[in-house]
């Protein structure tokens, strides 16, 4: 049994610290060069998919069931089989989806680029015109989304984050009351980064949501639809297009997910749906943009997968190689931190992130550990602005590294946490 | 030796309308569908890229020479071979390309999208915070071009285009005085639609503009750039970029390529050539968009053409297939529209188009041709607005039909000058 560092004395701090350090230096000399800073598959995830590879060839041809010749200009909104096995991940209508690049943060980026220039569906005007866009940020968050709200000077409010979802008195409180408040940034299936599903009730209040902008969007990053750890604890989420839909309010989503964690990070097909009135603007917009996204790569996805089974079997092997590293560094964490009373971390059901909460010295966490050679995601990156008011939390992206240099890693972590904890306190005077 | 319409006397036009609808009649009823409105590759052309698709399979793998996995996440400017090959056919530094995605039209509506809500590098504010933006637009032109300036709002100047290119007069006028003249957009070789390469002179007093604006850019649509259709008939375009360089000026050029019209129009690899300062700024920039564009397509393409010499044994294939089309519609018109002096029309050496001029009637054409089931580019579309000033301009796109098709069309197609210019004599009582 360790003593909690809040119930040790400073001399004993100071000792514990000075240790610590001489541990902490023996791996700096060890030169590591560890990743876990992104949520990027491991090499053995990225295997899995390589048969997709061989399903479109000199052989096997390039037009889809549909007719389409792959190869050519056209089909904007995707080929018609790609349309349908992303409806079915999302549980939507085919016409309810369109297929774009390799990436969903693009798709994104590009929705709130349209919504600048020209506006989105019931826009009395572009929302370049307007005096203040704002943006409802649920933090900790994905810090991309927060990018390509500074990318366009949009304003950032951030929301608090519970164990069932944001809360949503203050979303509610906002999107219902400001007409300046445009959107709000959510992954509401084991979110980036604390892992949690949204609860039933929050979900129901999005679909509730009596927005003061006739041109308010939910930002619906449905990025980890089937990224379950555990066969046997799979998160549930709501349908929330069904239930706006049955509300008289299905205008107000755009939801996105991607392959990019299911085939290839870089080489995946993304997908945004939304309702028909959304889509037929949506395409009118795009058509400016682009002649069409690539169809090829729809199509090996569509031939490899066949359909939504296909993936979510898929999705099982993928769960195979994350689970023992989400294991393995929950176990460290465990072991290192638990009895100190030092840390508090997420142990989600799905997903690429394990949210890691320090008291008080996030910033110096993740230099510790960059000087000693292990990348963290920024301390901060997970707030609007980067400015996390505790300077608490730490994103680890468990995905990438072997479990051998995981269990260095984290193990590396975890001594940080130790040393920048004790010289918190040993500042506070505690 | 047929009269010259103009030289028929009012009876002898309405004695020839009469037969020559008789004729068209016969067309109606042949319910053609054939489509001569886009540059879009003949399913032979695509054809001759079939290989390309065997590169990258589960044998092969999906690593670049460079030690790049072409499946994960990153390399934002593209993999360095696929710099190096597009660089190679710019005749550019790899340092000086980044490679998008399928889409070059996309690079370039990014491009200005990225200027509206940021500027570029050297702009005091971003462009949607000017009170203008102007965009100069050689007419005819291509049309793409002039939906992304309708897009942002741009106000479009037409400009003369001359068999050696833009009438540079009224180019330098307008640039060296006017700061909210923000761009030019120009198709230098093998021009869209006229088929012409601008002349060495052209070049050069691009070279030497002085833009009243800090950030003017030449957007150089270099969409053609070894899309040669005769061996012995290879038009030259000088080097914009290294003149530019020799005086200083580099930061006023954006120019774009893509492998559309090489390898498959859907899933080709595009590019974007620009000075090592506009590069980091967009880089930086692009970060907020996307993680990085498709690598393996990438690796296909590099794998498949090795370089840009590869790529350009390739393009001789293309133009073994371009070539008799070309040939058919040029013959075609000579035949029957030659001796009437009533129309002209360029011959290019090389691109995808062949523009006709007519009297005053474009519009009436392109309408009777739609009517028989021959559909053309809308008359108008090359010009900014939809607005050619005399309603003469049609865009003629040989590739895509097969070369009876061509036959079949281009007949009817002259058969519909030939009945609308008479119908305009008849109505200005010639």
């Amino acid at each position: 049994m360790k003593i909690p560092y809040a119930k040790m004395k400073s001399y004993e701090l100071k000792q514990e610290l000075s240790e610590l350090k001489t541990i902490y230096n023996e791996y700096v000399k060890q030169n590591l060069k560890l990743d876990m800073s992104r949520g990027k598959p491991n090499s053995e995830q990225l295997d899995l998919s390589m048969g997709m590879l061989d399903t479109v060839n000199s052989a096997t041809g390039t037009f889809s069931e549909s007719g389409v010749d792959c190869r050519n200009y056209g089909i904007l909104l995707g080929i018609p089989e790609a349309r349908k096995i992303m409806a079915d991940l999302l549980e939507c209508d085919p016409s309810e989806v369109m297929i774009g690049g390799n990436s969903s943060l693009n798709l994104m980026f590009d929705a709130v680029s349209r919504a600048f220039t020209l506006g989105v569906y019931g826009s009395d005007k572009p929302w370049c015109k307007e005096e203040e866009i704002i943006f409802l940020c649920p933090s900790p968050g994905y810090d991309r989304h927060f990018s390509i709200c500074q990318h366009f000077g949009i304003k950032m409010i951030p929301i608090a984050m519970n164990d069932d979802g944001p809360n949503m008195d203050d979303v509610e409180y906002y999107v219902n009351n400001n007409p300046s408040v445009k959107g709000i940034w959510c992954v509401p299936k084991y979110s980036n980064p604390t892992g949690i599903t949204y609860s039933d009730e929050v979900v129901r209040r999005f679909a509730n949501l009596n927005p003061a902008a006739n041109d308010f969007r939910i930002f619906w990053d449905n990025a980890y639809v089937i990224h379950h750890l555990y066969e046997d604890k799979e998160d549930k989420l709501l349908n929330l297009f069904s239930l706006l839909k049955a509300n008289g309010k299905e205008n107000m989503l755009f939801e996105f997910s991607s392959t990019s964690k299911i085939s290839f990070a870089g080489a995946g097909i993304s997908a945004m749906c939304a309702s028909k009135a959304n889509v037929a603007l949506i395409e009118k917009q795009l058509a400016d943009q682009t002649i069409g996204f690539d169809k090829i790569s729809q199509l090996m996805h569509v031939r490899y997968f066949k359909n939504a089974d296909g993936i979510k079997a898929h999705m099982k092997k993928h769960a195979e190689l994350l689970r023992p590293k989400f294991i393995l560094v929950n176990d460290i964490l465990e072991r290192e931190l638990r009895e100190l009373n030092i840390a508090e971390w997420t142990k989600p059901n799905g997903g690429y992130f394990i949210s890691l909460d320090v008291d008080n010295c996030a910033k110096r966490v993740v230099h510790l550990c960059a000087n000693a050679g292990v990348k963290l995601t920024d301390a901060g990156a997970t707030y609007p602005y980067g400015l996390d008011p505790y300077d608490k939390n730490i994103r680890i992206a468990p995905s990438y590294p072997t479990l051998e240099e995981l269990e260095q890693a984290t193990e590396l972590l975890c001594l940080c946490v130790k040393i920048a904890t004790i010289e918190y306190y040993l500042t506070i005077n505690i």
